[in-house]
């Protein structure tokens, strides 16, 4: 083989291994939010799922797939039960884990939350079944039952405790954090001079209106792209 | 009247005003600690009326006779419920109240805790009977349920609820206030680096050690002897 | 006298009595019935208190005034709380009592369900009150949270066992007692084969349909109409 | 080969076939019971574990090796979470399961009981792993929280839902029961004549006292050896 022809050779080939290349890094990555209702909500028109992707599209950034996984209720051991189904059997790349608002407020209005241990335990079994699959795993902490910024609302004692604990797991197993806790109680403090309990972020204490889904999506988007 | 008469007569005037008032002024006033399991504690040896009634003493002061009424277990409408029979029976000067614990903590414990609306009522309630025998009224707010001081403690919310309507209440009924909630939070701050749960002021979370009835009882005697 | 003279006055003096006696026995009697959600229910349109004014409308007999005094989420000291505005000051003749299901239900719903002998105590309370008014009291057992018959619904235990506090008060004091949790299990024995927990007497567990609001006014008018 | 020496082979391979398949027989039988504090208490002196061995023992029946594996507070999904560790790692033969207690009264006690939808899942698992292995699984419906015979104690609706979700689990997955909470109650409706709510066949209402000891063991044993 004449110089030239090796060399186009070469060129082709090089040609072949960027444009591999190019479609590996190109590859979308699935990212599944695996949650209670605030995700399901999260999932539907101006959920923070939602706003995510239309943040996604504007930046023309096509690398992510997002996929809701929330179910009303849940608990962080209903999260473990249906794992298998509803996360690993979908193989992504990404999952958000965004759990601990039911497991405390179900000890007061069901009789059935979820002991502090107990959170850990699951939680850490969650964490390492998708650790064990090399999956990129971001937990983020409860955000709030009831927007008072003084902290008389009924579970900021078990609020701030649980936060603690997936903050603790975050930093233990290296996984991402997006510490909805703190970063709501900032906002509290800025926009809610009332100290009113719901209204600000919250349409019922709890689920997010539309100021507490963008505070979502941002906060979250800043931390899946922040690898 | 000569002179010395008069003189005589105004001497012994003198002295009969100085006995008056001297009576007066020495006329004891009954004291009652009206309240749950720590108030029963606080009635014994050690307990938070045993150490007012020694630094009474100390101070050569027999102005007050201090009398335990706790039960353990109690809740605002227990005191309600008793009133009659362990305090108005009893014709009292002043009336601590010293309530609120088990009203927060038997939500979570035996699912009977009381409603912040209905502990208000009952509250107001006892205040406004014991004002009506023109008794003195000093409220307390509940201390702690854990003594953690990150705002962890499970009940931490429903404490500084519960302890804020405590304080409006005071001030409504323009009733002496000690804050029992802001004192042991300021002392922890100090004193419990470890962000322990018990230990510092109380045995078990909830009852009082030696240092905790200390710290009660040199806060109610200020308030008792401010008038 | 005249014969006639006399029999004008015979005749007077009968018309006198016999108006005086219409009077007597035309009296309306004034009937509360004081309880929670289902009372208040029960004064709407197909309510059982409706259910009684028709079953009397039909009779021709307008010896009864029925009230409903029932407020949502009412437990047995709420009715204590509000018993001079909402029934003393009306004067009633009869007052029928028909709480306790959410003495038993907040427990598990809110953290603040009634103790068994708190619930008794203000029960009891509440009867010396009217009975010292001589009001006719008639006292009425929460009828179901549940409707499964074999005794699988959460709060059958507490719900047997306050109805049977209600029993003994109803015997203690020589009331009038409608055994509604009897009733109701007699009734669900013929009529729910399938073991439903709903659908049969309730709408939702708790709170009367057609069928269960007209077995409770069935059951009250042959009460209060045995005197 | 002789007739004779034919036989002789024949004889002696019998023989061995029956001396390896007496062997085979005799192989001790490994009974973990996995439990909570009743099952923990069952393992000491005087428990219903060592009654067993006891009574296994005056039988001159050497079968089998009984090994308590229960841990106080446990609920059903603390026994999921140890499984691997306490009992799969031991290599059982027979699994005895007796759980439920906690999961229905940490409802009232902690607000961490166990829904029974969630209770049925992990038992479900529990069930699975142990048949997976091919090991004899016998479940047993939770005993009692308080002995009163009229079903006027508090946990009463739930204890017998429970126990009918276990029964129906006994059914689906064809596993040995032991009824405990109808062994329970026709033991107490001859021998609680005062419907009492401790003291019969337990200490303080839920652990078991020497007669209830007895009775669990006797029971056992009978499912045990009933195959």
């Amino acid at each position: 083989m004449r110089f030239s022809a090796r060399l186009t050779v070469i060129m082709s080939l090089f040609t072949i291994m960027t444009v591999l290349a190019s479609l590996t890094f190109k590859k979308t990555q699935k990212v599944i939010f695996f949650g209670d209702s605030i995700t399901a909500a999260g999932a539907k028109p101006g959920g923070y799922i939602m706003k995510m992707k239309d943040a996604l599209a504007k930046k023309g950034n096509s690398d992510y797939d997002l996929i809701g996984a929330g179910i009303g209720g849940n608990k962080v051991y209903d999260l473990y039960l249906r794992m298998d189904d509803d996360v690993l059997s979908q193989n992504p790349d990404v999952v958000f884990i965004y759990i601990g608002v039911n497991d405390v407020w179900h000890k007061a209005s069901y009789g059935t939350g979820t002991d502090p241990d107990k959170f850990e335990k699951f939680y850490t079994a969650i964490i390492n079944k998708l650790l064990d699959k090399h999956i990129r795993v971001i937990l983020c902490t409860p955000a709030v039952i009831g927007e008072k910024t003084d902290f008389t609302n009924q579970q900021d004692g078990d609020m701030n405790a649980y936060s603690q604990i997936v903050r603790n797991l975050a930093q233990k197993w290296h996984c991402g954090l997006v510490d909805l806790r703190e970063v709501f109680h900032t906002y509290e403090l800025s926009n809610n001079p009332g100290n009113k309990e719901s209204g600000i972020l919250t349409l019922d204490r709890v689920h997010l209106n539309e100021a507490g889904n963008q505070l979502v999506a941002d906060k979250m988007l800043e931390v899946l792209l922040s690898k």
